[in-house]
């Protein structure tokens, strides 16, 4: 367990920031945050889930730093926070892409003892301070992955730290982290935008049958950060490159068998998806 | 209201057929159903959800007889139950697709008085008898398609008998039902397949992060039915192949656009999909 005089100093007030600080300052933990958006440090100050601004926090005594911010505005929050970093406890994030957090970390020659990274798996479509809330890691999983000077009890920290919020941590490689990633996660993503975008340049869509089919729970993902997801496109770059080829050839694989009506080998391949998927649940 | 005499003729006792059945026995209506799988039936029977096979139900008084079952295998079912397609009050079927099943109906050269074609939007990953429910219609949408020579009195008990089970029914005409399905329905469950076959490829994939980033909701329907689906994709094969051709041009735009790392282009794209789906719901 953390202990309690330890502050919890959280950059970007949005749907993780802001559901880490609701549910830490319930717990009876010192919060501190910055944000961009003015209203959501204010919203926070008023309801009290933070007991001031970042300068508030106590620099001499020990606390946590966590960055919740977009992945490519990682780099600007590095610097001008280069004094909290090594002067805290432990450093981490909740960033959805790591191997470009890492090199940037590395290339700054930051001290990397007390550093470590986190990527909590409880992201949604809904964004910002407005939708974060008390328990969102409940049960959930939060990936972890060391830099090449990690300490122990870094890694201790770290892991009581998503205890404390509620959810389990399990450890993957920066490079293996990002094309799970790109595959499992930001690749379904593009998708969903990309045939938003498809069905959106159609001249009628009828509302009452679009959610009927199936389409509504396929398609919630599309509602997601405009911002987040240009990041975690552009800063996974090399990965969803290679992720669309890949889908691109199973799609010209369904094309011709559909374009040739081979029933046969269709159903073969609607088999093996089917079952892969409900192997999954 | 349904007079309480029309009898209840199902070709097809699976999810939409079984549903009907459970639906209109409660309700005190006569049911009488066929299916290739002797348990569906053997279980209907005893369930009392059905009061006989098929060739039980009394054609010198009035029925209703609907097909529901796969696209593919209408052709077969019409000769096979060509008298009792003459003797229907109203015949209709539960098919999603639209265009090849009105071009061999009037090929056949079949009455169609007495005959239109519906659409309940009510499908479901879950197939087959053993899925089926009562109340799966209620304030379910169900797409009506006019043959020809369907005449009102028929339309009016089409409707009659959607409204028994709840639904509402919208009318369209079959060539825009099929081309609206191929991009709103049948395209999502192709790329669900084609994203589960390609994920199925890894080396690994960790269950427990697996289900957390949206993409339980998002492949749901890859679990879906592969002979039902086989059967759709090749009898809209056109406007399947038309459809594939647009994403894949989407996609092309996102794959050139995270290659430029153009960050604005790449905002704008996503930002018209998520406001798209965001008027949707």
């Amino acid at each position: 367990m953390l202990d309690k005089s330890i502050q919890i100093g959280i950059v970007g007030l949005g749907l993780i920031g802001g559901s880490i600080a609701k549910t830490l300052s319930k717990k009876g933990y010192k919060v501190y945050a910055n944000d961009l958006d003015e209203k959501s440090l204010t919203n926070a100050l008023i309801e009290k889930k933070i007991d001031g601004l970042l300068e508030d926090l106590d620099q001499n005594n020990p606390f946590i730093l966590i960055f919740t911010i977009p992945v490519l505005s990682i780099d600007n929050e590095l610097i001008k926070n280069k004094q909290l970093l090594s002067k805290a406890l432990c450093v981490t994030d909740g960033l959805s892409v790591k191997d470009p957090l890492k090199i940037e970390i590395e290339d700054k020659k930051i001290n990397t003892e007390n550093f470590i990274l986190s990527h909590p798996i409880a992201g949604s479509e809904k964004s910002g301070y407005l939708n974060s809330k008390e328990n969102l890691f409940k049960d959930k999983i939060v990936v972890i992955t060391e830099l090449s000077d990690t300490s122990q009890s870094t890694k201790n920290i770290c892991n009581d730290f998503w205890a404390l919020l509620g959810a389990k941590t399990i450890q993957i490689n920066s490079e293996h982290h990002d094309k799970y990633f790109a595959k499992t996660s930001h690749l379904p993503h593009l998708i969903a935008f990309a045939l938003m975008s498809m069905i959106s340049k159609s001249k009628e869509t009828k509302k009452e049958i679009f959610t009927g089919g199936g389409l509504k729970d396929f398609t919630r993902i599309a509602s997601s950060d405009p911002k987040m997801w240009e990041d975690i496109f552009i800063s996974n770059q090399n990965n969803m490159l290679e992720v669309i080829k890949s889908f691109k050839s199973e799609l010209d694989q369904l094309e011709k068998l559909i374009e040739e009506s081979d029933s046969e080998e269709l159903n073969k391949f609607i088999t093996i998806a089917k079952k892969y998927r409900d192997s999954l649940v």
